[in-house]
């Protein structure tokens, strides 16, 4: 069977991540995984350490992919690494705030930047945003604000002169509540009425890989 | 002549932060400045060093005011601190991000920080955002980020249970082109047709130390 396509999955042994390299490969798809720590099912690993910078977070992911594709591009680039952290402006502002930047900000940008420069024309990029950072987050302000800032990256990136290639689809998925073993675990109680579980999301992302031009904003993942 | 009352101006020493720090002086109130070199004009001056993490300035910030105050509440506190840098995915995204970030963001934390600890009932924060970044910015995506987060911060710190004061008013200057020596000196052509000089800026935020409830995001300074 031949390969289907490559894609790069930020955040590819998270929850979301996992389930999106086995859908991926399931198609025959070449995946690159990038995270703290290996995803067997990848064909690439790319394991940043903890505490390393952006910039030398940034290079190490370059390298590792300029280096794996050996001039092929990529069809798409899935950033769906992040966390969560709460506090208003009275508890941990300054130090949740800049956690949630370096969780969700600092993949997003990488993405972006791996993208500028190994995806194909009229591949696709797929970045991780919030529903809740669409309104003011007073009891959550750093994650509201890193996830604001993942939101204004997908409307720039999908912008004239972006800087990614030609007919790029460049794409937010904003989740309510996923549907992930630590979700699980800490929010045991679905919301009624349940919605979909977080494998919308995956449908979204390969449905994604099909393609268009532009900028969508999909708001999914409730359970 | 009595003390007018107290406010704290992040980014002091700066064309803003001068020109804000030379109307309270004038109208009696007593000043902080806080930025990376002395404002000779305010009460109080809190120095940062330039490479010193987030942290580490937050410590600084928040001992020198706690100190300086001993019990005393402020007025308002004024965030002008900021900085532009240009830039899509394909040019310096990731380091310009991250500049981007440490400019405009960090100020507006530990202003928020500063709010939430000493600001008095029915107080004012005013933070600096950018109306370009209302929309997405292809061409300077770190930049519209920042400024984005900060929209954010402005959205959050005037929601229900912040973390700041009762009553507190929170609001964010939407900046087009201010008139800086800077900005003149690398764009001296005034757009057409010119609007008001960027002492409107200066004008509000004296007129908002009036304090009221809620939040307003308000645009101005272009010239």
């Amino acid at each position: 069977m031949s390969q289907a396509g490559r894609v790069v999955v930020y955040g590819g042994r998270g929850a979301l991540g996992s389930k999106c390299i086995s859908a991926l490969k399931a198609k025959n798809f070449w995946v690159g995984s990038i995270d703290l720590n290996e995803n067997s099912e990848a064909d690439l690993n790319i394991v940043l350490e903890k505490d390393s910078d952006l910039m030398q977070q940034e290079t190490t992911v370059l390298e590792s992919i300029k280096t794996a594709l050996s001039g092929a591009k990529l069809d798409a680039v899935i950033c769906v690494a992040g966390g969560w952290a709460g506090g208003n402006a009275a508890k941990d502002l300054v130090k949740n705030s800049d956690l949630m930047w370096r969780q969700s900000v600092w993949s997003s940008l990488i993405s972006a930047s791996i993208a500028a420069q190994h995806l194909k024309e009229g591949g696709v990029v797929t970045l991780t945003g919030a529903k809740a950072a669409l309104e003011g987050t007073p009891g959550m302000i750093g994650y509201g604000m890193a996830k604001s800032a993942v939101h204004h990256l997908t409307k720039s990136l999908a912008g004239p002169k972006s800087g990614l290639p030609e007919n790029s689809l460049v794409v937010a998925i904003l989740p309510i509540t996923l549907d992930t073993p630590m979700n699980r675990k800490w929010m045991p109680k679905p919301t009624s009425p349940p919605g979909p579980p977080w494998s919308s999301s995956q449908s979204f992302s390969l449905n994604g890989l099909r393609g268009k031009t532009g900028r969508r904003m999909e708001v999914c993942c409730n359970w």
